[in-house]
């Protein structure tokens, strides 16, 4: 992709006048939550494809008058989880749905690590990101969950702030159940003093684990027991797929693979457990 | 232990029989719960020890009138929460305590298998367990983070049932939080294809997890990354330890190491998913 890239990119000042030159035809949001509903909106009125990255905005109501704005538009706008379009977690949805596991029971996923650095920036600040870990990583884990699950129809959780000078919670608990009654437990932590990053997906037949720190492979386990299946995948971030993706699905190629309510659906999900 | 055993034990048709036998110095009471607090009672009011497997009782009033009756008794009455005891758990708490991993931010635990034979018999009858997987294997869970991790000031669930013909949960989700602000995820499963009993802690500066399927060896990484430490300890399943214990307890060598206060709270916390 970088070869399409022109040799001396144009350079605004602000987002709005790269939206008003006209030259655009897709953009790629990633300032903090709070300015998303304003360059999303103006974007999509000009019939402009957007990529938001994640979360959708920082409260819901922004939220949903950026959806409001997506389904006025000609132009499409899909939420940056990009996890979706990791090879891994695209094969782990092909085993799933072929029923390799039996039902799902249930899906564990932790993304935590030390991001203490995040204390002086707008991560640490609601106004600006609309909440701490879990907006910024639970984001993730939920859109997964539906990603591989299914639908959530309720959920809980607990928030727990511990380092200073953040308005925020720095590492959160929160816990799902889908539609069909497969249960999620999401933990995330910005104060962990170690990484973790993995989804563990057990099912009535068997059991998928993957570790983003091995990510050139899922291991699936049987449920009659022995060595567990071990299935290559291509390590990636995700950004290069998800960016495919959405030039074919804005050249009709394929139908978009995250909507502007995914992404609500996300942002609404977190931002129960603060209210709850 | 075993040598301590009489050659030719009497065999009573009824635990008051036993106990009114005025032979016994301590019972161990390993029937289903509805019957616990029968037999607990009664032996309490003869000064006759007693061990009692978790959950405390199938009801919370139930386990109330059990924890009376142990504080009215001069004999101690001890829930049978053998992860305790376990060589390997013993350690952990050495070295959270010791401060090996910071302050804990979280601890993840599942303990999930198949276990749909279950579905025949008490374990499935809420009027004589109690309740379900949470009863069974998250009433240890629970122990487990009271013990590493300190009180629980707050919990949150999820339960879900697929097998047929069974009255409580085969799969739940409890969250904690303790009153230093530590997060707990416990996930339990009857019905998952594969077994899976691990628990995860990580704190500010660093990790321990263990796996009960590698139970010899407890793995610690470090925050600054590297290979992980690798702890030997001895394999057990507990009850040798809880039952030395015990006896040390009742010859006042050392102070009971779980009381009957923990396991009603133990059970007031399984509980009160089940009436959120």
């Amino acid at each position: 992709m970088a070869s399409g890239l022109p040799r001396n990119p144009r350079v605004f000042d602000t987002a709005d006048e790269l939206i008003e030159s006209g030259l655009a035809d897709v953009v790629c949001i990633c300032t903090p939550p709070a300015d998303h509903e304003h360059i999303a909106v103006a974007a999509l009125a000009r019939g402009i494809h957007v990529i938001c990255e994640k979360p959708l905005a920082h409260t819901l109501e922004s939220g949903r008058r950026v959806l409001e704005a997506a389904e006025r538009s000609s132009a499409l706008l899909m939420p940056g989880f990009r996890h979706r379009f990791l090879p891994a977690i695209r094969r782990i949805r092909e085993l799933v749905v072929a029923g390799a596991i039996g039902e799902i029971v249930y899906l564990n996923n932790v993304f935590a690590g030390p991001a203490s650095f995040l204390k002086d920036r707008w991560f640490g600040k609601r106004a600006i990101a609309g909440g701490g870990a879990l907006m910024d990583t639970t984001s993730h884990s939920v859109d997964l969950f539906r990603f591989l699950c299914g639908e959530i129809g309720g959920q809980r959780g607990f928030t727990h702030t511990s380092l200073p000078g953040i308005d925020v919670e720095d590492t959160g608990i929160l816990i799902v159940k889908s539609e069909q009654g497969a249960v999620g437990a999401f933990t995330a932590s910005w104060i962990a003093g170690t990484g973790s990053a993995v989804i563990d997906i057990m099912g009535t037949k068997g059991r998928i684990f993957f570790d983003y720190d091995r990510d050139t492979e899922i291991r699936v386990l049987p449920a009659e027991g022995g060595e567990p299946q071990i299935i290559a995948v291509k390590s990636s971030l995700g950004f290069v797929e998800e960016m495919a993706h959405f030039f074919r699905a804005i050249r009709g190629e394929e139908p978009l693979g995250c909507t502007a309510r995914d992404g609500l659906r996300a942002l609404e999900i977190i931002q129960n457990v603060y209210t709850a």
